[in-house]
């Protein structure tokens, strides 16, 4: 059993005046109603989120939660395991793409070690909440135990106080851990009732060759563990991450305190709906970013009844996709603080009212 | 037969060196091959656009065309056609959606009157290059003149000239002219042989009947000109309006003096098919921004072998759809630019090679 009382805690409500004032602003600009589509959905879902009938985007927190896996040893992924914590120093010094990304978006970036192989050391920009040196390999046994999985979740939970803390606005959790399409695709199908078949993808780059054994260790993974297990708390545990149960955690810990999260691709999602079947409350603070290149992440996606705007083909995690829609929720929020009224502006409205 | 010689140059050539140095480069950042999906792609359509290995586009020039529509006369709108003009004002004031993108953007916005259908006279942010009081009705008569249809030709190409004296890296045209997707759906089916049942859509907001008249509309206006008159040109003429005749200018001369174009929604785009078939060389240099919810645009964009990666089911027009896609571009170049490599971060490379 896990303790930690705040796991319990419902989902913040949306404030539904302020989704009400946003929604008649919405009809008085000069536009016909409705031309802006997604936009003027973003804006008035984050006007319910943040209590305002103009909402804005500009502080955003972007959190990177690196851990590894016990079942790369099936050799599941087309990089070795090393890559983990060599990508740990490329975020701190600031090479990667999320790291470019964050720069050019103005946003708050950490990186969060919640298990790498091995231990990295102090670096710069880095938190280190490790739950140990990787996860069991979860084709022959649990990937953590109770403890280590309770470490991870309140990794998540604590960073999402952090972003709290420091003003955020919305909430982007990545992700970096060699094999971890393994994990999120064994999740996944068992949260889902999906066969490997249906939901596995190449990852970063796998081979045909490649995608034939990953099929297989997920197979074996959930032959293991049962696909009966309805408690996705356990499923998390048996076949997750620690980054993977970390933004569950923090996805949680958004929808308690009433702060937007902007989820990435596949593995995120994996993690988001994870968090929405631990909390149902949990997905009105979710929104989703882009369609993964993944194949598996269009089955989520249509699980959670989520369109994502994006279609980019993007399948390199680290929270880049969810950061590369963050200007259009801004656009967002632009338009609709900014654009004048109809009477504002003495523009004719539609004759026919 | 204009006579204007500008008309007859071909498109500039992309550079391939500088198209095979970004192919390389994307190569060796610190990601696997493709994850960044076609963010990769458009650093590298641009580094052939702009001849450099490391292409940026912070200088963005907007230009809004407006004109009116004798068509308009057939209740094809369910805005009244003062809303042309009264737009106009709006952009000047900066109240509009294009206007609030352009300053979120920090994109130069210029509005060119090429012919609405009472001249507003002098306005800040306005160029006036009329070719008209509004187009003739044509659903009964040409559209327009030849030296009508080389006037609002010419409106383009001179705003091109402008953007490129001005420094722009990419330009984008948008479109304001109540009735004007009666033109643009008439001038899309008579290039893509397509019945106007198969491309009408509501614009900006029609209901069934108002649907049901347009088409009507259309489908005289394809009998009366003849449905076999292969010359482009010609069709502008007979079927487009001065805006949409403005835009088909401004790309052609974006493509002949090597200058990006991002191409809008269902109207722009139908320019950019006349442009591309004006001179087949000119669609290297049109991007596609955004799928619109005006359900001939996906026929206009198989024709053009184009999939934009944007789907917000916007039907604004004005270069909206086409502004809200600059971040990605910007993103793509800065990760393009910024990130890292394998061998300056020494982070290990996929181990089968």
């Amino acid at each position: 059993m896990l303790s930690a009382d705040w796991l319990r805690a419902p989902a913040a409500p949306l404030d539904q005046a302020a989704e009400r004032a946003a929604l008649a602003r919405q009809d008085q600009l000069t536009k016909p109603r409705g031309a802006l589509g997604r936009l003027e959905e973003m804006a008035i879902a984050l006007a319910a989120m943040q209590g305002r009938e103009r909402p804005s985007v500009d502080r955003v927190r972007i959190v990177v939660f690196a851990a590894d896996h016990g079942v790369a040893a099936e050799g599941v992924s087309a990089y070795p395991q090393a890559v983990t914590v060599e990508m740990v120093r490329n975020f701190s010094r600031g090479g990667a793409a999320i790291s470019v990304l964050a720069r050019a978006l103005q946003a708050e970036l950490e990186v969060a070690d919640v298990g790498t192989a091995r231990d990295p050391g102090p670096l710069r920009n880095v938190i280190s909440h490790r739950a140990g040196p990787g996860t069991a390999n979860l084709s022959r046994e649990a990937a953590m135990t109770q403890s280590q999985c309770g470490i991870a979740l309140q990794a998540g939970y604590e960073a999402v106080q952090r972003a709290t803390r420091a003003g955020a606005q919305l909430f982007i959790g990545g992700e970096m851990g060699i094999a971890n399409t393994t994990s999120a695709t064994a999740l996944a199908c068992a949260l889902l009732g999906q066969t490997p078949e249906d939901m596995v993808g190449p990852g970063t780059g796998l081979d045909a060759a490649g995608i034939a054994r990953k099929t297989a260790v997920i197979r074996r993974a959930l032959q293991l563990h049962g696909a009966g297990i309805g408690d996705p708390m356990e499923l998390l545990r048996r076949l997750g991450g620690f980054e993977i149960v970390a933004l569950a955690g923090a996805y949680l810990a958004c929808a308690q305190s009433g702060l937007a999260a902007l989820v990435d691709g596949f593995v995120a999602s994996t993690a988001a709906l994870a968090t929405a079947r631990l909390c149902p409350g949990a997905s009105a603070w979710l929104m989703f970013a882009h369609e993964s290149a993944e194949p598996g992440h269009q089955r989520i996606l249509e699980a959670l009844q989520s369109q994502p705007v994006l279609r980019l083909r993007m399948r390199l995690g680290e929270g880049s996709g969810a950061a590369v829609a963050v200007p259009l929720l801004r656009l967002a929020c632009a338009l609709h603080g900014e654009m004048t009224t109809f009477a504002e502006a003495g523009v004719s409205d539609r004759e026919a009212r």
